[in-house]
């Protein structure tokens, strides 16, 4: 793909954001996406594939939003995201635009490089817009996951991903949490307070924080959750009081 | 290497193609520089660096062919590549140039860094061609594997690789196949059919296809092949019918 | 962090130096930084961030020396770097310096993105030095391990690292050896002979040598000493005759 982007688009920047996603889980890409993409200079052509309908006829999207574009397989990847994109205009990409750009008989098992990347290129070098390439649509594959609601006065959400610390970071946005006096965050049968920083647990203690990405957060201070408290992608996480 | 690298040529756009290839094993590599290097733009240099022979007097070839230029240890490395380069301009590294370019005084243990990386720097910097720094020559480690061929309506290759899906690559190019009215691949004691996409099959089912660097790949559908067939690098592989 | 430095600097070139380090150790990130940025052009900017005492109010240190740029947490990471840097200038950031540049409410768990890659990027685009940012200091958290010294005609260090291929790194530095005729390495009850490269023992032999970073490196020929030796990161090494 860089050596595609490269080709098309010499002065392209390129990020690798992610490698180490689940190949058949597009909720977790679609977090990172929409939780990340602000600390990226607008401009930005974010591409993200995580695509287990690959070889089906399922569509590719192109959103423009909030001065980014993102780049994706239509199978809630971008649900999240488009759920609070007000504004957002959102297109399928018109398969018979890729002759045009230039690409002829795509691989069946590789979009990534054979069209995606491509597309990224041409349209970070402003070659193209979304809109060029697609049919304006208000329909599109919701996000996998219900978002986290209160209700009752209690949250309910998932583990949704883990980082490179064994921490494991859940969708539950800290907003939901603004009329809790004293959060408990209950997960894998553990009632743990929110605290404002990894020190203020002692060593292996376990704690939930609110992280850099707005969301609640399991923690083990000096030590790795993941690891340790058996709780994978999935795991229900509910905030009571 | 990067360091050196932007040190020496400071426009240089750099691509990390693979870092997960084992060390002692050649061929993989190999694999990878021949089937990605078109997807590159004219003018790239292809460094690969699987160096069994570091510290012995193995040469270091320097390839020129289609546009690309390709370096490597003299080990079979490129030994596929230019089983096929028609054209192919091939030089052994003059050691005595090294001076010249202000490579004094290499380590022992890391000519990437103190070796490749300033030569393929000058390469795409275009300071100097392979034919500044090296003796054309017609001599060089042949690839270790047999190209797989059809013999007796049966071809017979190996497992070359897999990538991150699990998916097991092997070194039989489809278009060995194309007299074969419904081929029929061999691995593990497995009888895979040749599908056209992974969606062909059902979930947990193990089939085969032409994967998009044209050659024949075993997957699971949905799941993951290398982890659950007990075949690894190596393995044989037959089509027959 | 990619995405803040491009923001603010778009012409950046941005190296990943490392990723597979241990989380609480500083020691190894500081091996890495002081033994790798010869390699690097004059003008780099070398952020590391090994970070036991965030969400605490450890200080931040730029270590301006050898015409690079050095920035990390203030404990012991650069220790070692400043041990031997005679002539460096070394500033305490001062945290009254962020609103200016733009750093308002960095979170608390994630400084690498809001605060080192801001300040990286200023760096690096020339529109800050150290000085500016920072109250020069002479009073630093040292390097949490001795250096290795001759001490009755022995040396010991330990293991502080290892690569990807299981050779073991030690900080030993190859010239405290230059007074021994034949140096014997003990690491793990074993007596290794120094050689001057990883062919000169046989295939599954364990030998000792000098390093591309010029320190001593246990590794077993063709083979992976940290996975057979049994030996990790700390384990002593001593030198002897």
């Amino acid at each position: 793909m860089h050596g595609i982007i490269y080709a098309r688009f010499p002065d392209a920047k390129i990020v690798d954001l992610a490698h180490d996603i689940p190949p058949q889980w597009p909720p977790e890409a679609g977090f990172w996406v929409s939780r990340s993409y602000p600390y990226f200079p607008g401009g930005t052509v974010h591409v993200a594939i995580v695509d287990p309908g690959l070889g089906t006829d399922r569509d590719i999207l192109l959103v423009d939003y909030d001065q980014h574009v993102f780049v994706a397989p239509d199978n809630g990847l971008l649900g999240r995201l488009l759920d609070d994109a007000v504004g957002a205009d959102v297109f399928k990409l018109d398969p018979g635009c890729l002759d045009s750009l230039g690409i002829a008989d795509p691989s069946a098992s590789f979009h990534g490089r054979d069209i995606f990347a491509p597309i990224a290129a041409e349209l970070a070098a402003g070659r193209i817009t979304p809109g060029d390439v697609g049919q304006a649509t208000r329909d599109w594959t919701p996000a996998w996951l219900d978002e986290p609601e209160l209700h009752a006065g209690t949250v309910t959400g998932v583990v949704i991903t883990f980082d490179s610390f064994g921490n494991l970071i859940t969708n539950i946005d800290a907003a939901l949490l603004k009329d809790f006096e004293e959060p408990i965050i209950v997960i894998a049968g553990l009632r743990l307070p929110l605290l404002e920083t990894y020190s203020k647990a002692r060593p292996g203690e376990y704690l939930a924080l609110v992280n850099s990405f707005g969301v609640i957060e399991i923690a083990r201070a000096e030590g790795n959750a993941a690891n340790n408290l058996g709780a994978d992608r999935g795991a229900p996480v509910v905030v009571t009081t």
